[in-house]
């Protein structure tokens, strides 16, 4: 039986008659290839990828598993439509925090077509990934079975300054992030989720250090998936905090040269976050703007 | 008395009427500041720099000394004309080779004037500031007494590729590279300059070590300068390898973000100059196009 995933939280839902992503019972993500050329290139790049032996495997396990391609009834209805098979990254989760960023200040490659550059760099600059490096492009936050999930809308995530940014990291990791919730984030979570051996932060400069050397890829519009799961969280144990690379459509060759837009954004990432677990009890938070909530 | 810097390579010069820096024999170098506002603000940075007290020591050797400004006849005879009064980095030395590197695949800052932008935008694609995340912007590479400098002029360097980018890091440290030589460069001075606990890379390494923390600047169109000599290099001193940032008209303040975009750009030229390093003698060299000499 297939359905949409429960804990999307950016691009195209299958919802409402609309084509998006399904999952099935077997941990299995299937996503419909865009119908221009964008679906083409990301199913040549999970395939070249896959199959590419210089991939160290420390490097490996942050991408999701590939499957190949299937034809499926798409989600809208409107007949068979081929489909990227992935690893389903969440849905076996119970109540998983997710934030998906965007990295890299520009999302456009060099050889992309004028008016593409035109509409990616308008929204480069009106989103923080000029000035920062990176955007928000979606999230979630558990806060507890009665409350649920804070899951901001697409048109607040779109406006997110700086200062917004940086409240949204700290309640990204707090216990006290609801949806109605005026406090200061208590970032109760950063040590483990941020901090530690296995934290996100150790994944991020595993990352990093990977990007400094290699020159096959460039990943343009790519997105770094922060995923952790209260549950998991609070019983100790570490393997509920991950880091996935996903959105492969604007990847092209390297040719020989680092990604250095990928890395400077990743850095800036790194910079941030390391700045929440140097402070988790940060008194500036009174300065930041506050973020409205989803009505 | 003051004359024109006999080693500059890149920027406007002071010759033929024209205004552009000037030197005299006390180790000053003076520029004329820039007609428009970039001038100022270039004065602005290195006094606020100056005496800018988070600046660790190891940093600050990185940046040319300032000793104010003054009021001078202008190079092109205008007239008294306000000029930054900086070190001079180069003409007490013999035999200078030296190169200009713009860094960053992005030139203008965020705020600047949308005409800036797209004139900057349109050279960061047009050169190989894009790509590479970093453009040579000048250079003169010493041969011999009988041979002077190789000095490729300013149309050439435009026209740089990623492989004449290879090639012309190669020819920097090439005891071959003279005006006239089709030689594969030997890199014979590699590893001296390039390597060694003193040299080029490491000093990249420091200023990167910095760049991954200091949210104080952001330097666009901001340039390394890369100064060897061969005399001092033979006589097997290292005191004659230095990196130097310069240009500064268009830094703008960092708000709490790392330069994200000097930062990748940095990396990227790190990762070339360190395959210089591990092979010197690398075989794929006549695969590069020749890069024509100056006539």
């Amino acid at each position: 039986m297939m359905k949409a995933s429960p804990h999307q939280v950016a691009g195209h839902q299958a919802l409402d008659g609309k084509l998006g992503p399904l999952i099935d019972a077997a941990g299995h993500f299937y996503k419909p290839l865009q119908g221009d050329e964008r679906g083409l290139k990301e199913a040549a790049f999970y395939t070249a990828f896959s199959s590419n032996k210089s991939i160290p495997d420390h490097i490996r396990k942050f991408f999701p598993i590939f499957h190949g391609t299937q034809l499926l009834e798409a989600s809208d209805g409107s007949g068979m439509h081929p489909h990227l098979v992935l690893q389903d990254l969440v849905s076996s989760r119970l109540s998983p925090s997710i934030m998906d960023i965007k990295v890299g200040s520009r999302t456009w490659p060099v050889q992309a077509p004028e008016d593409y550059i035109d509409k990616c760099l308008k929204k480069d600059r009106e989103s923080t990934s000029l000035s920062l490096g990176f955007r928000i492009s979606g999230l979630q936050v558990y806060g507890s079975k009665e409350s649920g999930y804070w899951k901001p809308d697409k048109k607040m995530i779109k406006r997110f300054s700086a200062e917004d940014v940086r409240l949204v990291l700290r309640k990204f990791v707090s216990s006290n992030a609801s949806a109605d919730s005026g406090l200061d984030p208590d970032c109760s979570f950063a040590s483990i989720v941020y901090g530690g051996s296995d934290g996100i932060l150790a994944q991020l400069l595993e990352l990093k250090a990977w990007f400094e050397e290699q020159t096959i890829y460039h990943f343009y519009s790519c997105s770094v998936l922060l995923i952790h799961d209260k549950e998991l969280v609070l019983e100790g144990r570490s393997c509920g905090v991950e880091v996935k690379l996903i959105d492969f459509a604007h990847a092209v060759e390297g040719n020989g040269v680092i990604d250095h837009n990928f890395l400077g954004g990743l850095c800036s990432l790194i910079k941030f976050l390391s700045e929440v677990l140097e402070a988790p009890k940060c008194c500036t938070i009174k300065a930041c703007p506050q973020v409205e909530e989803e009505p």
